[in-house]
């Protein structure tokens, strides 16, 4: 049997924790599956003394994650405090300087610095594993840099973030507004520690930018994803989606188009029966589309302890039985920094406006819309409350720049009382 | 950059010529992506001079496939001939045998002799990558046996014979009958050369006992799954599933339990708006359960050129980056040889039954029934036709070990024309 593989782990919150169970209690299945044994060397976290529910006295204490990602007596650095900046880039810098390999949960840090690292890992002949940054316990990178290599990927699509879909579910199944359903779902925990993380899509869009750059072999371009959250969906929306035979779900798509990378975040109208559509919960889904193997669709948990851990053991036994390769899956040096696009595509969108009890808004809207080339396909007008009238209406396919034109314009006259709400309709 | 990869391929029906050219058109992309260059050095296939639509003319030639596989000039060598014997068997065993790294996408090979190839690629040093024998382009096998490695399996489900789904499928759409999309099958070429390894299960239950193996540490045990094809599905019991809810997919489910293996593929009712229960025609799909990860989902083409191709790559791809691991995920000799076990989780089930128009019939059925333990939950006798009566039911949960005892009674019985048609409910 081979050298033991000696970790160094980071951050005991959920993920941290479920992490050192597995290698406690699965500690003879991984050395059956690896050769190795995979043990912890040392642990840092903020607080030694608070109980985790797991028993840690076997292992060395660092106070300070940086000396513990430089110690001699640690092959691979796992990185499970998060944080685009501050220690955990510390470390993991660090730990590639000092020659370990590093396995992290931290899309953040990887959307924002991942050209960084990657050149740095290559400098340094050492490997950074990131499965359990991207949709949970689905071995999604691991499909994409590996079981896919053989294909030109066309289109990456994805629900990726747990919390804004459990919102938007909650709210379809309770009837409750937005306001009421991210207080609940602060209450569980579900919100990072800034909600905006969430509910404004970055989250979801720093998991899009990595599997961009995995999918186009392009640098990681977080900045350039067009990003949207779910704090205006209203109720409402739901409801009539809902009606039409729509789910709102917050969407992720990427594709490499011939004008540049598209990249875009945002909640939009999926079919209620399709796979997306279905979604509920925290369940996460990402579709690849690869030139030789068409489509292919994975789901499963998004976060929580036992799915992360799963994913981060993923990674640890690669890296036991040798496997190593570029962290975007070709050498930093080949990744290209492609144009970014907008998606020139037409589609069908949902449009909820604000109207003021005026003579003629309606057909102020009407002919702004196509005026800018946004055809009507149906419209509906509520009644007046305090002298606004909602109007929902679904337009017939047209471009975003046209749709874009058509709303500013409409949001620069003085008949509506706020910018439209403007959702992309998916027929996935 | 590292010496290229050399690969003999055998084998050149529509798999063979996807693989072929995918190395010629993605030559750069592969290069990118393994930092190595992946080349053809030789081919072998039946006929030499029929034309395939691919230049060959610049790789070598060998007639008999043993010796492609002993080649020099060859690093892995790549079986796509299919067969569980003759020149598959003995081609891969002479390429571990001349110590070259296995390819091949034949779950028949595997699910007869795996337990004795993995033993002698052990011997060897050598790997047999498989990604393609299961599910087409759905990468399965790496994610159970790498990125879910730190899981402790509980149960795989799966759908994986597209011809089967596409027979099922097109019987509810079109409303035909089992034998004439039987035919349709065979002239669209979906049919293997023996139509009983599809339309039998056997194909599918090749491939679920290459994942029971990977899944639970066991020994390849083709022969302890319970098979049932699909040739008994009449039109009436699809359109009597509909009814209730349900769509008919030969499912195959292989999960440990306390007695042993538990591994069967038989047609089974699975809800209509389900995901196994929405598949349509050829896609496959796979569901895998472990004690950290919870259930994720893989969803697919199950075959076709370009899907079986771009698995085929995965693993070249895989070889070319140095990833090496035993043939089941952990060592030859690790591998147990479980205990067969029926299933003893209580299910309900769909019967129908011919029964011939004789006073008490129907009372004679339930009167079996009763006795051995087995309640109804529904039943609906038809008109006698020719002296027979259609008798469809739904019993409540019982055993199968109950049910399978009832049923031989009632089979014993002058009352049915023939043995009763039996199918689990699933609601997975």
């Amino acid at each position: 049997m081979s050298q033991p593989l000696r970790l160094g782990i980071a951050g005991l919150g959920t993920v941290g924790v479920g992490v050192v169970k597995i290698i406690q209690q699965q500690a003879d299945l991984l050395t059956m599956r690896t050769g190795r044994t995979v043990t912890i060397t040392a642990i840092s976290a903020r607080s030694r003394n608070k109980d985790r529910g797991v028993d840690l006295s076997a292992y060395g204490w660092e106070d300070d994650p940086v000396a513990l990602a430089k110690r001699d007596d640690v092959d691979v650095y796992v990185e499970l405090m998060g944080g685009s900046n501050g220690p955990a880039k510390a470390s993991i810098t660090a730990a590639l300087d000092a020659g370990k390999d590093v396995v992290t949960a931290n899309k953040a840090l990887l959307a924002l610095h991942g050209q960084m690292l990657a050149e740095k890992a290559e400098a340094a002949g050492r490997v950074i594993r990131y499965e359990a940054a991207v949709a949970g316990g689905i071995p999604v990178i691991k499909a994409l840099a590996e079981g896919l290599a053989g294909n030109r990927i066309t289109r990456v699509m994805g629900v990726m973030n747990g919390t804004c879909n459990y919102i938007l579910t909650r709210m379809e199944a309770t009837g409750q507004g937005y306001e009421a359903l991210f207080d609940e779902a602060n209450k569980l925990g579900y919100l990072e520690a800034d909600p905006n993380l969430d509910v404004g899509g970055i989250d979801a869009g720093h998991k899009l930018s990595l599997l961009s750059s995995l999918a186009f072999g392009t640098q990681v371009d977080f900045d350039g994803v067009e990003l949207e959250g779910i704090q205006r969906i209203a109720l409402q929306d739901i409801r009539h989606a809902a009606d039409m035979g729509y789910r709102i779900k917050l969407l992720g798509v990427a594709q490499m188009t011939g004008r540049g990378l598209e990249q875009r975040m945002s909640p939009c109208l999926v079919p209620a029966d399709s796979p997306l559509g279905q979604l509920e919960g925290g369940t996460n889904m990402v579709v690849i589309e690869g030139d030789s193997v068409g489509q292919i669709v994975l789901r499963g948990a998004g976060a929580g302890e036992g799915p992360t851990a799963s994913a981060v053991l993923g990674d640890i036994c690669d890296i036991a039985r040798g496997y190593r390769y570029p962290v975007f899956g070709q050498p930093a040096g080949t990744l290209t920094a492609a144009p970014r696009a907008q998606s020139a595509l037409p589609a069908p969108y949902y449009l909820r406006m604000s109207l003021r009890d005026k003579p003629g808004a309606l057909a102020k809207i009407a002919s702004i819309l196509g005026e800018a080339g946004v055809s009507i396909h149906r419209m509906r007008q509520y009644d007046h409350v305090d002298d606004i009238a909602p109007v929902l209406l679904v337009t017939h396919k047209t471009t975003k720049a046209d749709l874009d034109a058509a709303l500013a314009a409409i949001e620069k006259t003085d008949v509506v009382t706020e910018a439209p709400v403007a959702l992309r309709i998916e027929t996935v």
